[in-house]
């Protein structure tokens, strides 16, 4: 009969999970179930401490609803999204924009604009003009690229977030045109707290953090042969650009509203220009989406 | 403006959660987050699998019920529990009696019995008798020690598993005798396989684990001066002594029933001899519940 310590307890899990049948749940298990017992044993976990991260994980599993999902929040301000991010991005064949953070406010069906349109109800009095071209990473434009914007609106709230959460609104799909163009129109997006109303709040406030992102834009972007692009552009000035609470915000990602930009199909409008550049596919390419529409998961998880 | 990639991140998140004011929250989740990057890193996790791993520990939250905490049954098949226990156990100034896990299916306020009583409303054609004594490490009898009692019915059930969970049964408490003896009477518990029906059943058939724990009967043992005890007695002979699901058995705790035992208070009943041995309290000591009643963490996450 064997002896079970803190040392050997390692082993036997590791062994007991050695009959998984598919090989990579096997070996991600194993690295996890090797660095969750390294935790344990490196912070010397008490039971008491053991039992207060139970309830921490239990309380961010009940918070998750149909409209909100408070485990990528926690993913995202541990930083544990952006960095399977850049491990996507490495693994690319190629160096092309990079990629950011899908987020909690993602959703599927948004509406179709054309190129030109507003995506807001009710841009009031802070529209702004964004566009730019699609290209590979040698700058040769991709025509009809598919993209889809979301933001905040001006109050610095998403459409999931208001009273009727079911409401679409600052969220849109367009198509490039032939030479891979878009312009679109919008409102300045601003910085914002996330959720602090849940768990993810209380640890923030445990760790005295600010709580902010900066202001930034979602894009998701495909074309047939490319690798699908998530990413935002981060939109300076902003207080909060090198503190982001989910460490989305990256130099080569920060742009500015310029009002002089003799090139803008916005003339009178500040206006962002930025150029995205898409990797080639390789066959081996997953999805670059990190975050999903929360409703999709929880549908998943039962 | 800083850029972000995949080993920057990992100094960017502690940075941020460098103003933590309770040191030792601070200690704890530099820890995991280093961990949970080297993860992610060394596993160069892809986002579709980031998506499996949020759908998976959504699902194990929402599970949770004031009857049921699918939380610690991960924790316990990951070996993590058995783990924390370990630490405790080393932590402390003397070698007692080893800790095992408290596991899901303990309860506050279980009923209170006299010595030599059952526990069990029907303890059916398997009745046993268990005795033994509450003594220090040096064999020194602790009087009047409090003993609390739990495990499964005859049929390898909890009450918490039955159709009525607010009914107890098979769980109890008592007093050691001014000698520090114990005596009650039960049935011999049966193996059984832990709850299988929600995500970490889905996780131990995707490991090809059996599922099973070996019989035991739960203890939670406490006096003055002493650390409390939370344990578990293995009932041999089991085809799962050596591959329990959750990592409990250990051979210092596994025990025979005897029907030759002269010194058994239950003559003619298989009977279970077993000394339990307690450790001086030291200051710094804190508790050793790894687990908690399924309630009271659902409120706790409130």
């Amino acid at each position: 009969m064997r002896s079970i310590d803190e040392i050997t307890i390692t082993d036997a899990a590791l062994d007991q999970m050695s009959t998984t049948t598919n090989p990579r749940l096997k070996e991600i298990m194993e690295v996890a179930v090797r660095h969750l017992h390294a935790f344990a044993r490196e912070a010397s976990l008490t039971p008491e401490e053991w039992l207060a991260g139970i309830s921490f994980v239990t309380a961010v599993g009940q918070a998750c609803t149909p409209y909100r999902q408070e485990f990528i929040l926690l993913s995202d301000t541990l930083g544990l999204s952006t960095l399977v991010n850049c491990l996507h991005d490495k693994r690319s064949i190629e160096n092309g924009t990079k990629t950011s953070l899908l987020g909690p406010f993602y959703r599927q069906d948004a509406p179709q604009f054309n190129l030109g349109d507003c995506i807001g109800s009710d841009p009031g009095g802070q529209e702004i003009g964004v566009y730019g071209r699609i290209t590979d990473i040698a700058g040769k434009p991709i025509p009809h690229a598919s993209i889809q914007i979301w933001q905040t609106d001006d109050d610095g709230m998403y459409d999931l977030q208001k009273q009727d959460p079911s409401m679409m609104d600052f969220r849109g799909c367009f198509n490039a045109d032939a030479e891979g163009g878009f312009h679109i129109r919008t409102v300045r997006p601003l910085g914002y707290l996330i959720p602090l109303d849940g768990p993810v709040g209380d640890m923030i406030r445990a760790q005295r953090r600010h709580g902010f992102r900066p202001a930034h834009i979602h894009f998701l972007i495909g074309a047939p042969g490319y690798r699908e692009l998530v990413t935002a552009l981060y939109v300076n000035p902003d207080s909060h650009m090198d503190s982001d609470v989910v460490f989305g915000s990256t130099a080569s990602l920060v742009v500015e509203t310029r009002t002089d930009d003799s090139n803008s199909p916005f003339p009178g409008l500040p206006t962002i220009h930025f150029d995205f550049s898409l990797a080639k596919a390789a066959v081996e390419d997953t999805s670059g989406r990190v975050g999903a529409d929360p409703a999709q998961i929880l549908a998943r998880s039962h």
